[in-house]
């Protein structure tokens, strides 16, 4: 690769978001300059427990070194901005957004005790080595969203965002297909779209509609109102707050994130709030069930949420009474369907009448179905594909899609986080994988609970645990205390003390059986302690962890 | 309560079912005579892990000693017959069923070496005690279904079982409205119906409908078709080998369940398979993958199951390859959502084509939606409702759904498992509440897991577990042995061994500063070193299980 890369390709390179959820990091690598677009985290699922949160593997970015010279990003949700704190904290660097995304970022970073060189948009395109970006604007679930035209020196680079074609958004702000029109008529290289709803037909319903089912909504209430939805879906927020005020309601906000990314909407004008309308959580306990409306962090029902402590009848300052109605307006991320099942019955035992997706239609997503992902790729006509943000199948179908309006398959490329396209005057061609994965963050440790740590809990929390500990004397080998039992997440120990006695009484029997010489030898006692428990626990149908500590004096 | 129940009220016990999913278990009881309507079992979730399996708990059951005579049983799901070899092992008991059913259940006794005394249903009504059973035919996702409508000394119960109203089932067996309908002109004191789609609108689409989509993908098909689904899903099994027997492929049946159940229907006549059509698996390979269709086990990805080991390439006998289709023919039981997900992106990964629920009409509910609920309420118009099977909120929906048809609401009852309704000549009244819950069994213990054990086994799930022993000497208090740090599952011991090693040196450093009095009890020196480990990883912000074990020499 040449110093200033004359000649050389672009070097695309997923470090997250394409085959796995969330986590978007995408670098774009020209000669001796790198710059990244979007720098998100992944929520943990079912599979990683105790983890707060994954972010992506740096190790590339890291061997970049002084080459990564700047962060782009679309919109300000967690899978797109999450982990600037702890790259940034590795190295200063200068990050690109709109005004609302840099506002989120700004809070997140404080929270880390970090500031950053964050640069608005400008007028015009951002120049950084080789490349010069230019947003234009888009519609998603989040205001102040933006797709980029990056020009580069094989050609124009286009990046959707993530996004829907909202014809009515909320804000009056279109998405630029103009703009899109205009970089496909002048050319594109390449081109990355939104692949989250490849899967539906049709196209995704304005915001809008939401309004209408919650007018009605509103219409019927005879109690409180109570609203959950994502803390930065700032036009839901919008929506509840323009039917509050028009169906004579007061407004508060529950929930630390909800109430801090309002701010930052509202400081930039962003969210509009007629004089009066928002009151503090406490005001609300002294005014008529029915001249209230709270939008309640909590809609994915995660376990300390206000919403699930209300539904609990937990929560010290609300509670829901009959008559009152509660809206879930929001998505289900996978994998918590069951909590957000508990949370509507629970919803419904304290006499609510709950509205959710199944039985209402609260909610509509931020991301282009078939019909808006086909006119995209019409109208950019790029000369090479790449679907990004989605899951493995999601890309295949989306790189079908482009396939049946006329994209050749071999200038489709389904990448993988770690895989390496270059684009040059030859045409596309894949280099060597680069290290490209997820990192866990499970308290202050970054990168130190793995692969087999993960098993480790898993294993526990199926089958608990027996530690059994005993002492025996170096040379004799007689014991000399113990063995000591103790278990966790096996039986009620309590309930059950003569399953541990006869498991102590098994090792007992098993270490007696030992021949003089091993009985001298910690290692082959403890072996002989773990088999005794195993073939004990076995006549269970148990398996749970064994730990035998074996002390000498 | 009288001996022979002459003017005693119905009463009615759901043990299961209600409230909670899956577990279906309703008693019926007048006088001194009970019986049991079902009897399952339901699988565990996230929140439970380790359990094989979650029963009713029958304390009230055994509370009726030989007053309870008989089960009757409307389908042969696993929710309603699997926990009749942990009912039976406690009393013999007969059991009502069609034959298919009993078949099942028959298949599920030997495997715990019970027999049972089976009865299939005759032209009779089966009369026991002061109540007379008589099944009728309805349509379910499996053959055989029945409602029940049972005569008793207060009037006719009817039970739907689990339904839809399937116009065109596969096998001509129609529901049969017409005796709804009759029992409805006669009067029915009560009825119970089927909750589970209450919401969602219009009409469950007939099962043959599953059938044309299936064609289309059999034609269509240049590789394997495999096709997952559930193994009681005997007319889905059907459809897939007729259309296999059509398109000139063989079809192998792997999956121990899916054999199994298969021999059951085949022996009854309720599978029909042509002659020379099915095939073992080995003998699959040496066909041309256009002259094959396996039918697997696997449809919630379960991660042992035939399906996700060909998906992960790890199966002896089958790959899967381009051009191979993979069709999901079976819903998504709540939970599973990113297992599944998973396995759909693995069998891209090795090129198949996969239709699953949310790009392909591959699978239909057996359940009822609005339009057959409101039908059959009207239809048999009783004077008292209770909504069944369901979740607290489809309860509520259906119950709401009755009150729209003009069933007061004072004669619709919302029952949760353990409540307890009579009813007699003075109408309905609420009896004091009976124990009901789950019953969970972890390999041969049943029970003995609950919730402590359960909490447990969260907790090391999510933050794993530091051991710490040692020995202290029980007059000066000197410590003899240790203090030994073992962890499992908060960080990479191996990674990071300075972490325990520092762990080790903060008990040493709080055992030295503890007063000599309590240097001697065990106990005190227990929650110090508790208390020094606590505080040692709460720099880290985990908070891992501490057990600390103190030996006295």
């Amino acid at each position: 690769m040449s110093g200033n890369g004359a000649g050389a390709p672009l070097r695309v390179i997923p470090l997250g978001g394409l085959g796995e959820i969330g986590l978007n990091l995408l670098v774009l690598e020209h000669g001796d300059t790198a710059i990244a677009i979007d720098c998100g985290v992944m929520f943990p699922d079912a599979e990683m427990p105790g983890i707060d949160v994954a972010i992506p593997d740096v190790t590339y970015l890291r061997g970049l070194g002084e080459r990564f010279r700047a962060i782009f990003l679309t919109h300000g949700h967690e899978d797109h901005i999450g982990a600037l704190p702890y790259v940034l904290a590795e190295r200063a660097l200068p990050v690109y957004g709109t005004p609302l995304t840099l506002g989120f970022v700004r809070e997140r970073l404080r929270e880390h005790g970090l500031s950053g060189s964050l640069a608005p948009y400008g007028a015009e395109p951002c120049r950084v080595g080789p490349f010069a970006v230019e947003p234009f604007a888009m519609t998603h679930s989040i205001p102040d969203s933006v797709g980029l035209a990056i020009r580069t020196p094989i050609g124009t680079v286009v990046h959707t965002g993530d996004f829907k074609l909202d014809q009515t958004p909320l804000d009056g702000r279109l998405p630029d297909i103009g703009r899109l029109a205009e970089l496909g008529a002048e050319g594109v290289a390449l081109l990355f779209s939104d692949s989250t709803n490849v899967e539906r037909p049709g196209i995704t319903p304005s915001e809008r509609s939401v309004g209408a089912e919650l007018e009605a909504i509103f219409r019927q209430a005879a109690g409180r109102v109570l609203v959950t939805t994502f803390s930065s879906h700032i036009h839901r927020m919008q929506q509840v707050i323009d039917l509050a005020a028009r169906f004579g309601r007061k407004v508060a906000l529950v929930g630390r994130s909800l109430v801090a990314h309002a701010g930052v909407a509202r400081d930039l004008a962003l969210l509009r709030v007629p004089d009066g309308t928002l009151i503090e959580l406490a005001q609300a306990r002294d005014l008529p069930r029915d001249e209230v409306t709270l939008i309640t962090a909590g809609s994915q029902a995660e376990a300390a949420s206000a919403l699930v402590r209300i539904a609990m009848d937990g929560h010290k300052l609300v509670t829901v009474e009959p008559g009152d109605a509660v809206v879930l307006s929001s998505r289900i991320i996978p994998g918590n369907e069951r909590a957000i099942s508990n949370l509507v019955n629970h919803l419904y035992r304290r006499g609510a009448v709950v509205y959710y997706d199944r039985v209402a239609r609260v909610h509509v997503s931020g991301h282009a179905s078939q019909e808006e992902l086909k006119l995209v790729l019409n109208l950019v006509r790029p000369r090479h594909f790449v679907p990004v943000h989605g899951e493995y199948r999601h890309l295949v179908r989306h790189q079908r899609l482009a396939m049946e309006v006329g994209i050749p398959a071999e200038r489709c490329h389904l990448l993988e986080d770690g895989d390496v396209l270059e684009l040059g005057d030859a045409g596309a061609r894949r280099a060597e994988r680069v290290t490209a994965g997820r990192v866990f963050v499970d308290g202050k440790g970054i990168g130190d609970v793995e692969g087999v740590v993960l098993r480790d809990r898993r294993h526990l929390s199926e089958d608990g645990l027996v530690l059994a500990v005993l002492v025996i004397h170096q040379r004799s080998g007689e014991i000399v205390a113990g063995p000591d039992l103790v278990s966790r997440g096996v039986v009620g120990e309590e309930a059950s003390p003569e399953v541990l006695d006869a498991a102590r009484g098994a090792v007992m029997e098993a270490l007696a059986a030992l021949n003089p010489e091993s009985r001298t030898d910690p290692a082959e006692v403890k072996e002989e302690v773990r088999r005794a428990l195993r073939r004990y626990f076995k006549r269970f149908e148990r398996r749970p962890v064994i730990l035998p500590v074996v002390m000498e004096m």
